[in-house]
């Protein structure tokens, strides 16, 4: 009997405004055997947003129920709004040979670190405050007081994550460009 | 009148049985434009050692004079034995548009930072202090005191690193054909 060869689990964290959503929707459309674990939330869909393609949207109380049996891979409590990896999908594409893109914070991948140790854990990293400041005003979805909130969560991140032993590629994202080239180079390298 | 491009100056600094002598040596003999910057140093080789190649072995004298007339991009004093990358040698490389490599230590790199930000940083970390040790007791050229003064060293650069807002890369040193192909990659996605 053929064993098929299991797929491997690429977890990207960043903060917000560091164009990581850019990133994987380029390595996804050029590398067939990656795909994006969706993840549930029980924030309301932005401008352009597809349900079962960018996320699930689903409410809260529903969230809490899958939450409760265990249903999520990492999950996380964002300004009120609830995040998370449905278990079941990673391990559906992982079963059937395919890699799996995990978008997700440095929360989420610190709970990932715990449950699958193995995953390759890559951070994007802003080039400065200022820059990372200037990139979330810069996108325009938000208030001003959740720019700022963001702004505050990410620079604790940052910190969070000079400490943590948890990544194994640290890229400071200047330029999308090179960025991504990267990227692609490690999710090749990872499958040698 | 043609004005030539100039030459990019990628640092990797890591620590000692990182395997970044190999990894250097491996990237040098496939790519024809990257050459590497030959050091001074006051230490005596090592059986294999080339004058020239590997370093320039000169007396601490002979240093001594070169640093004080501003002659080195950095330098630092090891164990009593100095390490210096001669000024001129470098910019004779980038002005005739060749990339150049620099294998130095955290504490050159952060010299480098300071003379030339916008240098490419790339660190190479090992995966773990245990994996460390037994990295450097491994290479058997050095006396268990070097080695565990080594590793004193080693252990300080991991957390000074983590710090450092230098570095523009940091890789996860697991295993040396995926750090190889990475760094393959950093490098041709910053000649973009």
């Amino acid at each position: 009997m053929l064993s098929k060869k299991k797929g491997r689990l690429f977890v990207i964290s960043a903060s917000s405004g560091t164009g990581k959503t850019t990133l994987a929707r380029e390595l996804l459309k050029e590398d067939k055997n990656l795909v994006q674990s969706v993840s549930c939330t029980t924030r309301p869909p932005r401008p352009g947003e597809v349900n079962g393609r960018d996320y699930f949207f689903i409410t809260k109380s529903e969230f809490l129920r899958r939450k409760k049996s265990g249903g999520f891979l990492e999950w996380a409590n964002v300004f009120g709004k609830f995040y998370g990896t449905p278990k079941k999908e990673v391990e559906r594409h992982v079963r059937g040979g395919r890699d799996v893109l995990l978008l997700i914070d440095v929360q989420g991948a610190k709970q990932v670190k715990h449950t699958e140790p193995k995953a390759v854990f890559i951070f994007l990293a802003p080039p400065s405050k200022e820059e990372l400041k200037r990139r979330l005003e810069k996108r325009g979805t938000d208030s001003k007081n959740e720019i700022l909130k963001r702004y505050r969560v990410a620079t604790r991140e940052l910190k969070a994550l000079n400490d943590l032993k948890l990544c194994d590629y640290r890229i400071v994202n200047r330029d999308l460009r090179k960025a991504h080239a990267i990227l692609r180079a490690i999710i090749h390298a990872e499958r040698l």
